[in-house]
């Protein structure tokens, strides 16, 4: 017999968590924007159903940036114009600058996400920019979004730790989150790109991140699991009080084999944890798990998820 | 640049953990008895001579079952009669019952563990005997050893979930505990046999293993990865005094892609985390990833461990 068959996992609630969690669904453009294969578009649109049919309420579609860096996403035009949207789910895309806004913004997009980055080399490599240089590319890009009543998120890159640098400091990641705040985004998603952190760290990312002023409902997680610390570092946060993190359906995005590895937390295996402890999320977890085996078939491999390879495998 | 030349993980210390953690390292009994291959007896000797030249100091060896439930350990005579013990290191076996305990005498064992079941389920199918009948065949080993002066450790499996009966009460595992320990074991380890455990259940039963009268100092956690939940509920076990953490050496043991399967928490990932904490545990993680990735290849499929595979894959 079956585990799930068995009514497991039993759900027993820990002390100091919040009661319900919201899940922000990244597989569609940070999962498939890392994997090798281009997806069709038709699948893509597949994929966003039946994550919204599992119960997920925020699914980033996809991303503005120039095709030319992501050729997976090519077709950001294309999904959006036939995506059908389910009632009360939101949908926020990517815009890496104001030529992504202008595209986001003739799609009918109504929440977009900016993407800084929290060291030199990082900025440097990704954006092009110094730190302080990437304030001012994202600074009209968040002025004319909220100008048109749009919601931004920051994602905030290499907050715990860099191939190139090392070790991050709590205090810097922290002034690039308050910075990017300032500028007029509502959320703040700190994200362990290269998947290095640890519980501790977190604590003190959060703490300082606090500290700056940032309050924790503006702040989410957004952990890779490269070195298997996704989860227990997620556990920390929400001892914290985040309510907000980011997972990536079937663990979608990089090849786990690789010392490149950028895979993201699962959302299953995060639903696991959240459903045993009794914190809400909505999501169904079997839909949700047939849902991303269905999509390894699509990509021809197995599903980086541990829930997703015991429960379909 | 790879994360570990970079100096990651970052060493941040998070508060209200022990600042040194025991590995019962595992991999060399329940990793290779339930690998499908069987693994030459030279090859299981140079892998308990890396994990020691790793750092670990407990080195759970062989067991003493019959040869017909587990040929993957018919050899344990020849192995201990060959094994060169490295200074300061244990090398525990598993002996099911008085001939077991026969067999590991006269191999010159010094420590051994028991397997009991928290289930009745589990207890008829794994021991063939109801869970009062289990406490009767144990006695007589336990009583034999302690009058041999060796140390016996209790394991405690289905302590969180069993496939048959769903989930199980904390009350109950604490009882089963109880009485293994009156019988003379000197410690417990707590098995989430089938991995599907989540932090408030591991709450819930350190909590009620307490209350039965059972020292903290006296518990480990044996957590499997099944569901990708092993390390935080690792995590959430630290922050209740555990110092004894049961893993395998690249995460050996089971098949990862069917629901079956009941591979071990990685010892790479939970030294990832443990080092990031701060948390000492003597072991070179390294060292160990060389280990495994070159176990490995010994046996014919990529490791399951996640640091493993970034760091060699």
């Amino acid at each position: 017999m079956g585990a799930r068959e068995a009514g497991l996992p039993a759900v027993v609630p820990a002390v100091g968590l919040p009661s319900r969690v919201t899940i922000w669904e990244v597989g569609a453009r940070d999962g498939l924007q890392n994997e090798q294969a281009v997806v069709p578009v038709e699948v893509k649109l597949e994929f966003l159903d039946r994550l919204a049919a599992a119960g997920l309420g925020v699914l980033e579609a996809t991303s503005f940036v120039h095709p030319r860096w992501v050729p997976q996403l090519a077709d950001a035009e294309d999904l959006l114009a036939r995506l059908r949207q389910a009632d009360g789910v939101r949908y926020p895309v990517l815009v890496p600058n104001e030529r992504g806004l202008d595209r986001a913004l003739a799609a009918g997009v109504r929440h977009v996400a900016i993407f800084g980055s929290a060291t030199e080399t990082f900025a440097k490599r990704n954006l092009n920019r110094t730190l302080d240089e990437q304030y001012a590319m994202f600074e009209p890009v968040v002025a004319r979004a909220r100008a048109e009543g749009l919601d931004v998120r920051a994602y905030v890159s290499m907050c715990f730790g860099d191939p190139w640098e090392g070790p991050v400091d709590p205090t810097r990641v922290a002034a690039v989150g308050k910075r990017l705040m300032d500028l007029g985004c509502s959320q703040l998603s700190l994200g362990d790109t290269i998947g290095v952190a640890t519980p501790g760290q977190v604590e003190a990312v959060l703490g300082q991140v606090a500290a700056a002023g940032v309050g924790v409902d503006a702040v989410a997680v957004h952990f890779h699991d490269t070195y298997g610390q996704a989860l227990s570092n997620t556990l920390a946060a929400l001892r914290l009080g985040v309510t907000t993190v980011d997972s990536s359906a079937g663990g979608l995005g990089g090849c786990p084999y690789a010392e490149s590895a950028t895979g993201n937390l699962a959302t299953e295996d995060l639903v696991w944890m959240l459903d045993g402890l009794g914190v809400e999320t909505g999501v169904d977890l079997d839909k949700l798990a047939d849902t991303s085996a269905w999509m390894a078939e699509r990509l021809g491999r197995p599903s980086p998820s541990r829930v997703v390879r015991a429960l379909r495998g």
